[in-house]
């Protein structure tokens, strides 16, 4: 990073942290050459480069404020409230009527669950999977299928413990996708009938696996900063017989909270005392906007009860198809069931992830993307501040590509979901994040697309139609 | 085709057919040229084809002959006789421990469930998706996913065609492989406790993914060449709730029986009659010796009860892990359960063998395979007459790259794996292809690598052990 880079790093941080706040000016040059010791140049260029990312903004002969992302910014939501009983899961016809509305291309995608494929450094993966192919001996096509691609397993687990988490790389099995992994996972340890712990809201994919799977599932409330509600988990726990829990602690899809390091710990000793399985949901873990990575809650596991699983689907290689678990004592299960079902991720697909983790610079593409989604989401608050009612609330999450809105009580987001995709616009309505097909007036917005005139125009006819709900 | 292996394959025909019988003087060079009026040249390199492929061989100053296997070609084993109940699965220990005894490289692989790498275009397909990752719109890693590679889709339609499978192509699913294909199915027409039919011997992993979703097995005897015994499954389906069928109704594994066409469109009246689904696993249809490709059952399916189940790891692309069913009336259950599975196979993946299907040569390939493959199994079952116990029986498959061995009573094929493996040599013992463990005196050995002086020491190795068994 250059000297520039961390300079604006550095700031950014304490716009974060709060210790800048909204419309206070930010140290001038002068200031800042005292205090951090560089030049006026590179003061400018930190100054314009987080003016580019929307956290600054210039007043004429004023120097450079924390940006106001409106004139009366939209409140944060409060907690959810689940029903505190079991629910049997009956979403999917719901899910697969949103999913088969992003199909046309032309459609503004807010209601995505990927971010664009723009943001990724698909060429450059291309030249890895060439590269890896030529090098790749006849038999690793077969060999690799029962084990997966062995770079790619050392590369994970060194990112596991550059993260400051011990694996043993035993521990891992490389799987089609994290969803892949949530299926294995949650097959290894419930049965038909179990009761499954989940957030609510919580990601539709879920919702999707448990109804399958006949599993029920018990909804936990979460609140969209300080996440999963740890008391009422321990009441739901000590009272009901819940098998297992899926919870996502960092960057939860889709409210955006996550944990803190003591929560973390609180929550971990809770299922400890139960012995109850975690599923750890962390595909969004690279995305966070911070200098430091939320720390998974499988660093705290000693008694390999944390099933943590990742993928690159949202951080590098959408598509490619390659994610993993990292299993515990569950592990071995956990991969035998993966023989019996797809038998391997794709080899090629692992051996590409695995050279460019090695050759092609994943850290400083990563340092880029989480820039990019930083600076959409300020612009996507912007937006919503000038167009969407006062009334409405937003999740403010310190990494990933979603918001969740909370609109008037009045609003029907199944209504609006109809109404902005006949004007070709996209969005996640709130009921399918839920058993209970709760938070009708909620919608989660992706904002993993670069902000242009045609994402502000679509937060303006969004902004007309909830005028009118 | 050049002029003389189309020679050689119409002589190639006549001894498969047993027009030509073991022993019997193939035409001299006078009556070639009469009959076929080529060239004595092209006459002498048919016939050097033939030669290297083992179906004839030169006998001085006499001409060429077809070959005989031994002076004593081993004979071929009868019917199965599976018990006339249903029984639940429990094999999965027993089949783990086999495949864990593959994994060492230099163990001979006549266990292996795959062919040799080295008969794949593997440098080609590399090439293939070099091309395809060029010229891939960012956009299409994310659209892929949902509904698959449309060029791959076409290709696969085009297949059909050309075999004459009318087929429309809504109903093709990509998936990951066959193995999940089958799943998919199986889930979506069964649920657990179901009955479902299916041969005996069978493919293990049939018996794995039957044992993981608690559905019970009702075994029909099958004949190595005659295929699956039609009279005793009227009987099963007349008296017993069988909800689906899954079969292999070409080369199947590992007995290697083709039904013929007569028999393919009488077992089609009786699941219609009955409107139970069948899942037809055809993954060995290009791997056929003859000129023409076994017709599938899909071809006779005029209802939509027939899911179709092909793959690429076979034949083309072993570890892409593309495969796919075309799943007829159940089509868009299994597209929805394979979104909330693992949402996709790799999308590098399946761009890269629709890049091959177009410009590769793909059927140029599959000849040469086709040809490694016939050859390797005559040089198999040529050294099995040599090495085993006189009484022992072996299938004679008309494709693919599985021996079926009926040993003496007294061999027990647990006790030859394990004294096997001490030496060096895996193999499929007969046990882990049937629920009920039967085939105590039988194995599977695969003929799916070039054939040199380690496999015929190994096949020396076998015959010693059979013979203090």
């Amino acid at each position: 990073m250059k000297r520039y880079e961390q300079l604006a790093e550095q700031i950014a941080e304490l716009i974060r942290s709060g210790v800048l706040a909204p419309g206070e000016r930010v140290p001038s040059v002068r200031q800042a050459r005292r205090s951090y010791g560089v030049s006026p140049s590179t003061i400018f260029q930190a100054y314009y480069l987080l003016e580019d990312r929307g956290l600054i903004q210039a007043r004429a002969r004023s120097g450079y404020f924390v940006r106001e992302l409106a004139r009366q910014p939209l409140a944060e939501p409060g907690s959810s409230a689940p029903t505190a009983t079991s629910t049997e899961v009956d979403v999917s016809e719901l899910v697969f009527s949103v999913l088969g509305s992003l199909k046309d291309p032309a459609t503004v995608p807010f209601g995505s669950a990927f971010p664009s494929p723009e943001l990724f450094p698909l060429p450059r993966l291309a030249r890895s999977m060439a590269h890896a192919l030529r090098d790749m001996p006849g038999h690793a096509v077969i060999a690799d299928m029962t084990a997966g691609n062995p770079d790619l397993r050392r590369q994970i687990g060194l990112r596991y413990r550059v993260a400051g988490v011990s694996l043993a790389l035993e521990e891992l099995v490389i799987t089609n996708g994290a969803m892949e992994a949530l299926n294995l996972c949650l097959q290894t340890v419930t049965q038909p009938g179990d009761l499954v712990a989940i957030e609510s809201p919580a990601f539709y994919a879920t919702l999707q696996v448990l109804e399958r799977l006949k599993l029920k599932a018990v909804e936990i409330p979460v609140h969209p900063r300080e996440g999963i509600d740890l008391g009422v988990l321990a009441e739901r726990l000590a009272n009901l017989p819940i098998k297992a829990c899926w919870f996502m602690s960092s960057l939860q899809n889709p409210m955006g909270a996550t944990l803190g390091e003591a929560q973390k710990a609180e929550l971990y000793a809770l299922l400890k005392r139960h012995q109850v399985p975690l599923i750890e949901d962390d595909v969004y873990a690279e995305l966070h906007y911070g200098a430091q990575p939320p720390r998974p809650l499988k660093s705290f596991d000693d008694a390999g009860l944390v099933m943590h699983c990742g993928s690159f689907s949202k951080s590098l290689a959408p598509g490619y198809r390659v994610g993993w678990v990292a299993g515990g004592r569950y592990a071995e299960q956990i991969a035998r069931l993966k023989l019996m079902t797809t038998i391997s991720p794709s080899v090629p697909a692992q051996a590409a992830i695995a050279d460019y983790l090695q050759h092609g610079g994943y850290d400083r593409h990563l340092r880029k993307l989480r820039i990019a989604l930083e600076t959409q989401q300020a612009a996507m608050l912007a937006s919503a501040a000038r167009h969407f009612p006062a009334e409405t609330r937003v999740s403010r999450p310190a990494g990933g590509y979603f918001l969740w809105f909370e609109f008037p009580e009045r609003v029907d987001s199944l209504q609006l979901f109809q109404l902005a995709l006949a004007q070709g616009i996209s969005l996640a309505p709130g009921p399918i994040f839920s058993a209970t097909r709760g938070f009708r007036h909620c919608a989660r917005l992706n904002h993993g697309h670069p902000w242009d005139a045609q994402s502000e125009q679509a937060m303006a006819a969004l902004g007309r139609i909830l005028a009118t709900l």
